[in-house]
């Protein structure tokens, strides 16, 4: 009698699986959606689980901060969920300088420490304010924000973001990190050339 | 002069094919948004046709009740289209017991006899009522909801979803038909561990 | 010791209701995604369920047939949920025009009868297909098609769609059944002028 | 010379405002995708932050555990920007016992203590694992899934969602604690009555 | 000091690409959301540049009009972006007939001369109106609608699609230029059978 | 027998409206999709069709360019409908400085001069390229990108977005042009003081 009952859900397991989920695989080729989807039969529970956002970031370096992602091309379990995340080191006197996410919205939550946080928006109105353990500030898709650490010590949050891939574009590594011309970020940014000169050379941009 | 013409509409066909639709190749990887579709040229009208839902499920089960699917793994025509079929068969004294469709909502209709269906919504409000031929009943996405035959012949409904893969949980089969151990399930369902092993007796669950 | 629970529980039911659905009120504004949501309070089953399609169409008309639709205007429950239902009667002898949806993907099941249906793609191919009882068809978002009884006695159809307001365009109507003036149909369609005025006379176009 | 550049970039403060968030204004009707939007010139920096999960949920209940949403009905500043955040406090043998969120996917970050966690997919294939401090686990759209203190202490994590208003359905809670018909949670679940009348007395369901 | 920075942002390139752009890679697979992505290793800005629409089109053909798109197919920068081009060259007496385009929304400008279009609702009503140089019009998704030179001398156009594969179907096309039989579409359409023939010998259909 | 035919299309008159298109009452509330919908039958012709793109905008200011738009808050027939347009003028020796939209991609072509255009993507990658008439460019969602004049004569171009309210955020106006603290710009940016001062004298920001 019961074997019917297992024809019926058994023919559900397979039918069912694409809409569940699509864990990346990302050896195949990507479409506009995302990675394309691990074999269900490959899949296991750590496909699900991610350890590489536990240690904090070595914030040695130029900006004292460091930025770890979470995101389909790190840990391919989010890929086609519409969400990823990823953890914000922030050392005292760091920062996290302006950028922006072309493909998504971003929440934070403060766990430690404190942090000035703000974005522009398109109508040029500004938005900041500082955060203290516990708080969330919400900066929507594709503007211009920022994070500085505004404590004495350490600062961790955890950011996540409305798509499994957002992207990131930190608007002085675009401008002063690659082999852009000088002329041409003059002429686009109204900056002085020495000054553009002079962050290329920090940022390791071409001249 | 026509020549031209037909020029310039062939430039379209290969240009519009990819918006029209995409059948599904289940051999090739699928995707976030579904499967990888099967080249034009290999199309035909049997694609988008499905003789699976012409007869009658078989119901001699311990649910007396079948669902016969046409997602887009049994009919592939539907892949990318947003929406799909199945084709429900309740027999006297039958049910379809509690269930979630995790990625669409439904819409019922009754074709012959008469369906008590119903759904729980995330306020804890219950909607339900007894349905009869012609009748339509709506079930807003990833709700748990059932059907009950609620007369005394055989039951016929169809139910439509706004996804080709909406994906199907039965509560009763996600507890005790797999292996989730018992002490799990009484900790988060808080059901009686000797009730949790009779239940996994009958749908197959280990302990 | 339970109150708390159900202070927590409390807050979800406000914060979880404008995600499972929005009962369209239709004396309010519209948007892009649908119209405005009833008030939660005052949603009842009965919004849940429609009796509309219940009753065969009256096919004593020029095509023979009936289209009753359960969209959003006429069944509020599906708004903002992605699909909808509607009812397809043909009598002997009788068609659904040639039409589009702009809005939405259909897909057929035959109840009763017989069908020939049928769709043509951006490539210009020609699917179509005569379907019996419990057969399924799906129509891709936006193509012309056409259902016409294929037997001799009354078909019976429900369609649903992916979309709770698909839109329905039947070509003649757009072309004769308004005041789109003569001139410009023959301009457009090529069509002879003569049988432009002859199809207005039919449908109810103004010359 | 500057004030046409005003002019011109004054043009766009109004078009702009529209694509870049929409703070949800609670008193206005909400729509299938979301609230109505605050009046621009209304919104500040505190609309964008939020406070409500500084303080730990109070978990003197049933559960051992409380959640705390941020979501739109909480957090207007999530409103249309596809995403959202909750605080989740597990005491030492605390439980968030098995629900599902219709709406969403879930990414969940431990920051104190040990969490076991898991899901049921679609093709009753499970996936649990006990998490760390600093692990990250991701939940598909619309699954049954639960979190448990694996550890000796208080654990805390915060879990972000894919929709501003993803929904919570709790299955206990679903099945026991409204006013569905004891028969008729027997016949859809298979549960003993006696179970069910019990679970009913605790979760202050009616009979 | 600086390396750490670029271990950094060297991080954020592989995670960041997905959700940049996906220019379309003809060879391989392509699935519901469009083409598959080429290696971002071998993307040039020649992949996100099209020349193909710097030349009129040749009307020297029946509708004395030409339609040149830049769709997936044609430019595959725009695959996965939301939208294409195309350019409309209508010579004096040209016209694009009736059509519809199942995919995509349309805006069009007026670049040289005068065009008369519109197009037609699923209310029926119509909505046309005279255009000069620089005027703009938008044509809601799948709706039918035409363009007319409505001066004395060549006119242009460029129509931009919300979609990058909006599809294109010719009513007159879809009847009358391939073998769908001369019966069917007397039935589907109530047009004459003459009149059938004659614009299937027009235009290229089998009979 | 006509009459009835009347009856049932006039049903779908008033259920299809809602699908068909939206355009914006700006005095209604708008939602995260858009605006709320003007009444049907208020609808005209005019409200399709937008005149304000016709004449060339004043370049006679600091960047001796103008951008035109016709966003939803412009041209409220766009509203719902997933795409908009603007237009560039572009004198010798003009610039559109560095900007993103963070809500759409961006399509251009080129009907007048020559337009040297590019955009840094999220690998920090570069892709720029002199454009001629004719020519067509696009820039992904929410990348960084510019238009220069590369000619004598003045440039015109059309951009189309695929959304009706893109935004647009111009970086130096962000950084420059409102009350951001300079220290504030210093410490996000590595700008030097005396620079971001002096920006903010020429484009009205204030210290």
């Amino acid at each position: 009698m019961y074997p019917q009952l297992f024809v019926v859900l058994t023919l559900f397991v397979s039918s069912a699986i694409a809409g569940d989920y699509c864990v990346a695989d990302l050896n195949l080729p990507d479409g506009p959606a995302g990675y394309s989807c691990k074999k269900p039969s490959k899949v296991t529970v750590d496909d699900f689980v991610y350890h590489g956002l536990a240690a904090a970031g070595n914030t040695s370096n130029l900006i004292k901060a460091a930025v770890t992602p979470a995101f389909s091309a790190q840990f391919p379990g989010v890929n086609g969920l519409g969400l990823s995340i990823a953890r914000l080191d922030i050392a005292a006197g760091g920062v996290i300088p302006m950028h922006t996410h072309p493909g998504g919205s971003e929440i934070l939550v403060v766990i430690q420490g404190q942090i000035c946080a703000g974005f522009i928006d398109s109508a040029n109105d500004i938005y900041f304010k500082t955060l203290n353990k516990g708080d969330v500030m919400v900066f929507p898709q594709g503007l211009l924000h920022f994070q500085i650490n505004a404590g004495k010590s350490p600062a961790l949050a955890f950011v996540s973001f409305s798509s499994p891939s957002p992207g990131l574009q930190i608007t002085d590594y675009a401008f002063f990190a690659n082999g852009l011309p000088t002329d041409l970020i003059a002429t686009t940014t109204f900056l002085p050339k020495d000054v553009i000169k002079k962050l290329k050379g920090v940022l390791g941009g071409k001249n």
